[in-house]
């Protein structure tokens, strides 16, 4: 039985911890998940439920954010990766870090193109969910996939060999 | 019995640790909640007393300060979020950061704004407490509010869904 | 009987660590205390001594440093600060960064205005000790001064309420 | 027996995990090497994998990724690398960062030079692969090496002694 | 006996940990020293290093770089810096960082100034050999030190009082 652990915030403006959540739940896998879930308001929240899922037993962690569009969004938003880091130097436990950043779909006129970013979370977060499914279950095919140039949320650019 | 702690600076202009101490006690939950409150003289000493206070059973800490309107102020204030970051990563205890930056106050002429000032911190110090009330004692009702677009501070955005 | 114990630097141009050691000495409290001082080359130096201190039974540390004027300076006094930042998230104990940048004291052609650097260490350096000794004996006294906009070196701007 | 443990990324272009896993194994040394590799999505999640080989009992780990040209890109190498410093502040066990930047290889429009890409992987993997040898076999033989001006991936600059 | 160990890199054009273990050698306190030298690739494996020898007893480290003279190395050095300063924060243990930069002894053109490097290479590392003697050896010498304006490899300003 392995232990799956989403959390998502408050911040964001798609319900990410919910689509990551369906496609688990959609996996031939799910009778051997135990899927959890914690929301919390905002990037800067992630490491300290990260951690306390690994101590309680996680065997994977996804922690979703939605930066917003500004550089101090992007410049905090590397304060809560640095927590993410050290969770995971700490523990060993890897922590999957989904973050949609409102700066990838951007209108002309710096407003939200909010089409493109539904389908960008829709996307990044079920490609992420299934990528904790292989590192989980089946490691050897994440090799399998090395140098491939894979990308979540977008088109593969694939191996220049 | 839910341990909240909450933490202050003698730097800031206004007294964020009474506003967040003054909701927390007007909770139905209070007979349930030990409130203590720790004043340091700056945001880089926020760490240090988050991490005992943990150490002494904190369920959960408020950590507030008002970084200065100044390139310099932001660079420092995010030395003290490193320091909060690896106190949650180090012990698995959340530690909501409350910072209001005096610069999202500023006049046109840089001189702050002291009524919005005043009125930010009232508004993200209540919203804050309210969301570690949240995450203590009904953290299912955190994840009702995932990717709702919530603001602390200011008004919510919602969800684009 | 608390200990005490004062870092500071080679590198510094003022004996910052003596007017630190000078200020606790003329306390009230001296019969209570035990002070130590250490100095090191500089301030890249301060996070190994301020954490054997604390290993040694510190119950407060100042650590005190003079950053150059240039920008690669004050690059290197965060990479310092990230250190004090560890060491107090690992540990729990205060350690107080005591910093006089000689950026805040340069005369119009760039260099430095000697006695008002002078000035500046002595009221800062006074001002951290007298919060070291209220934190340590009194830590009740730095809750009166929560949000009174307090400054170390220079006048206080006070409360906007 | 010494344990060397190779991790790749899927977001790779050039499957750096592989060419270095060969130059390993045509090592004289190879009877004496337990050889394992592991693959995860970015280079955010070498941290993890990272530490729980070396808490598996690894000797030495060479954690690759290919970053992409634009800023953001390498800024976020900057956390993945600060993960990896981490891990080893923890452990004291050497974890070699073997990332090929895609900006080391543009071309005047940006675009990116494949066949300059595929070269520097090639020699960079191989000359990190034979440090980590010397490293774990031969550690005096990295001495003799000493201020040589190596450079991995290109030509050596040579002492200037 | 004082174990000191030297951490050098082959990426350096000096052989900077030869430097320092002359000086080291050539002291009156050398036959109370165990004097240990090791040498990495470059300066982000100094970190690991430095730790193991803690653990196996070192009472303290030099660690010795020489960054490239490019935005981008600075950059990199700082993540070779924030290991060094969590190994110190972990431990207790001094480190002393000494990285003579290229982008100190540039002529006009960019090029280095070779003489000037293999100068300040040695001047640094012997000044930086002698912190450490007197660290270890004889502590109260280095207060006798503070505030006197020193600098490793250059003049000292001296102190402004």
């Amino acid at each position: 039985m392995a232990n799956i652990v989403v959390i998502d915030t408050t911040f964001s403006t798609v319900n990410m911890g919910s689509i990551i959540c369906d496609q688990i739940n959609s996996s031939d896998l799910i009778s051997d998940i135990k899927l959890e879930r914690y929301t919390v308001p905002g990037f800067k929240d992630l490491a300290a439920v990260a951690r306390r899922s690994i101590d309680s037993g996680a065997d994977i962690v996804l922690a979703t954010a939605m930066p917003g569009p500004e550089a101090i969004d992007e410049s905090c938003a590397k304060d809560a990766s640095f927590g993410l880091q050290m969770v995971q130097a700490l523990t060993g436990v890897s922590v999957l870090e989904v973050f949609v950043h409102m700066s990838e779909v951007l209108n002309a006129d710096r407003s939200i193109d909010e089409a493109k970013l539904i389908d960008l979370c829709e996307n990044r977060c079920r490609e992420h969910a299934d990528n904790a499914l292989r590192m989980v279950f089946t490691p050897e095919s994440m090799v399998d996939r090395a140098g491939s140039g894979r990308r979540q949320g977008g088109a593969d650019v694939g191996s220049v060999e």
